[in-house]
């Protein structure tokens, strides 16, 4: 007998997916947006903000090694990280496997999506939020950036889609991004989540790119495939100094012996997998030639 | 404004995707299957058959390429090449990009799917089925291949699900593999579809990858992400000598160098970064000990 | 097996409705509206106006016998009659049935839902456009009303939901209906399609209702089940002097004797049956003060 | 912003609705069925039973009132009163309205779904369980019938539809009705609901008609529109000697205001409305000539 109860998300107007919905654990309306926690049938406990789904147990660590070791790794030795957004505590999870790892701000303007992730998400945080090295600012990164004077080694952005009116908007075009260069040490490396990399959705993915090849020297765009996002999913590296293909596998394998803790999804082999690009993506990104600024911050949905 | 039509497929029991419709182009009940030929809203025509989609205008290049290319690359100069299903003729397209092939034996058992296709999915076949390489048979593949007594250089398994009661279900099993072996010349190799490699939904990828190891020294599991397939997709290689991974990149540029026409997503990096499996994937495989047999064939759905 | 082709439409926010789609008989976007001509697993061929239902093959006539008859059988003799709305021709069937209508204005602003009407709804209109005292008008209603200095002997709204930036948002204020009761003759008769009279949304209704009361002293509800239509269907009936409920079973049974061809859905039962109105919809009118008017014409959805 | 959480229910293999999912209030699976307690977005709370709508907060009280009311009323003095199923406790609170009742026998075979309606369905029952003339039986209705000696004024049989292999299936059968005849006075009255009545779907209503026409010299139909059911609804009343038509308007008047408690629903003139069949419910139970039975009980679903 097919269930009763479902979760319906809308990915585009001509998409949607249905997932069972076994459970409602929790809702609200914080001040920023709507917050649930469900059960889905796949996907086990998911976390949806404004209707879209952000992580699932069964998956999240897919998405969040992908966000997190390529640059970590990349890097070696890391000590002053700042992740923005990554309410959930999977991305803090990631970076205190590394030892070398001194302190971590992470700065996510809605306070009540971190309070129901630490206590319902506790399989994404699994208590990371009470590490000595992690401290939470309730605050627009962009204006935390703006106003710190501390560099960090590695900037994470971990971030809703940009979407009209979303309080992401402003943290994709280049003025951002030149904020992050100047809080990176000179050898440091940032990442974004840089939505779809599906076929017949490319263009927000090649902007972001573009706009990132205007403030550093080093861009390198990748991609995953996370089972509950639907859609293949892009990722973007940027330095001005280090190239995550330049570290040859026996050193990534070092470097990955060193981490606390068990990986699930990442390896060296992955690690290389991942920035392989397909010709169309990279046919795509080097037609691309906008450059999203604050004055037009487009909006991809 | 939402569409007011829709296609939807139930891909598990606890998960749907909907599809806006735009055209409902050709609809049969064939004497095998419901065929139906859609225009969907994100991914343009579509074939779906017994009510779930196959393949996508907009991505059906994707899963073509990388079901034929990483074997026949692999083998360098295939000669003589059999396709067991692959109605729609993209893998066909694949194959005669080889100018080394002489001879395509393509067999389906549905024909009234190959002439749908021939008359609407020109974007899938484009003409191929009028090569005179190729020569298209309507029979069941297992009957065909344990009949024949030619070899080839070549299999490529593009086969619906094994779905129970469905037209394939005989042919992942053990049995059948042997056959195939049988017909595969010395420095042959082989490929199949393997359906997804989702988190929460890999039994029949490994079950399918183990029991291909009881036949060919060398198997090879790989995957991508068709995004109109919504999960992950597997394929797994397998040949008696010859290893995907032991053929160096400036070769693999080579050998791409002689095809025909212009690929739109293989490239010898894809080639490299598909095989790069998931730790949770290799640890999946590395746990599987069943071996799919005649005599009690898995139906995965 | 599950279908795989779905129309959906969302009657409110909060509820939605899907149909088997069976066939797309001819789509197009005319200049005021999306018009679908669809076959339904459940209901046979339907009109779909801006994602709405209009009409069903396997219903229209409950819904078209409901709107018709209760007026013309009160008015006992009507000659002259005039349809705002009505495309589809079902409207202007009814009404043929009365030996002694000698004319009819149809007056639809949208030529296109009328021609698609006349030649893939002949279930509905069955030849009725061709009556020689039929005349068709594709303008604006309100101002067809306003222009003409005919009278009337019955007037039917036949018209879509009054939504925002919809064509009929102006065909239900009491203006309008002023203009209607000065084209009607003394012992004329109206009649208006109503919206629903479900329990959850009673207030279009009971608005129009007492808007009418302004107007007419004579101003009576009533309602049935169109099962396409989902939740029940009010009707409002206007006159200055004429009540549905004072003329006796006897005499409605004559006067439904000499209409042509075969009712299926009203009698004289169901005509006193139609005016039952369930208390708490008696009571919603009852306590109802709005007043629909041109400088505030309300959006029902 | 659409909603993301959705009830489904196909009603029937073309059909579905989705309602709004406001809250999961309780979940479970009894000894018989799967149970939900949901409120949904138009409706408000909800019983779902095997993934079916049995009665929403919204509009439970047209369904309820549209049962009992029409039978007691023209029994004019019911004293001791037998309902079969009805365990959200609405039926039993419309029994106790009438202060002639001495007792009733409620007779619903899963604990579980009277037990959830006991804690969670208060706008249902108000308290009623509890009342002193109310005794509730968790067995077969057949059996429980079969074997009393008892004697009673009127038997309500609030059932689920006679879905194969569902608990109902052999309480719509002739060999049935016979049981409940027996044990009805002679002036007992018995109604039973009796599925939908929509112009597609007539032949379970016209089969149970014509089943208790078997039985009772008095049969007679009615209907109404209970809006969360989606399609109009049928009922069907029986009785050796009374007649709910030949009840005159005012002598209805005066049985009902003897009533307790304000009815919402129910009138002397909706008592008479729903009488009044469409023409075309009325020649479909003019044809119908099966009589469902023990050996061959259908089911409509």
């Amino acid at each position: 007998m097919l269930g009763s109860r479902w979760f319906l998300e809308f990915t585009t107007e001509s998409e949607a997916s249905l997932h069972q919905l076994e459970e409602v654990i929790y809702t609200c309306q914080t001040r920023y947006q709507s917050l649930e926690i469900l059960r889905l049938g796949s996907y086990g406990k998911t976390l949806v903000l404004d209707g879209k789904m952000q992580s699932c147990e069964a998956d999240e660590f897919i998405y969040h090694e992908a966000l997190v070791h390529p640059a970590l790794i990349t890097h070696g030795a890391p000590r002053k990280i700042l992740i923005a957004g990554g309410g959930e505590g999977a991305t803090v999870r990631e970076v205190l496997r590394y030892p070398t790892v001194e302190s971590v701000c992470m700065v996510d303007l809605d306070e009540e999506v971190v309070n129901a992730s630490r206590r319902y998400l506790k399989e994404w945080h699994q208590g990371c939020f009470d590490d000595q090295r992690v401290r939470v600012y309730h605050e627009d990164a962009r204006r935390f950036i703006a106003e710190r004077e501390e560099v960090f080694d590695a900037v994470i952005l971990d971030l809703p889609e940009p979407a009209e009116e979303g309080p992401a908007i402003m943290l994709y075009t280049v003025e951002f991004y030149r904020m992050v260069s100047e809080r990176l040490a000179p050898e440091g490396v940032m990442v974004t989540q840089a939505t779809t990399v599906s076929v017949n959705n490319l263009g927000a993915f090649t902007m972001i790119h573009n706009t990132l090849g205007r403030v550093f020297p080093k861009v390198i765009g990748y991609w995953t495939s996370v089972p509950s996002f639907y859609v293949p999913w892009g990722f973007i590296y940027a330095s001005r100094t280090r190239d995550p293909l330049s570290v040859d596998a026996d050193e990534l394998e070092r470097r990955l012996g060193g981490l606390k803790g068990r990986l699930r999804f990442y390896s060296p082999e992955v690690h290389r997998g991942m920035f392989a690009l397909p010709r169309y993506l990279r046919e795509a990104i080097g037609r691309e030639k906008r450059v999203n600024s604050d004055s037009n911050p487009l909006s991809f949905y």
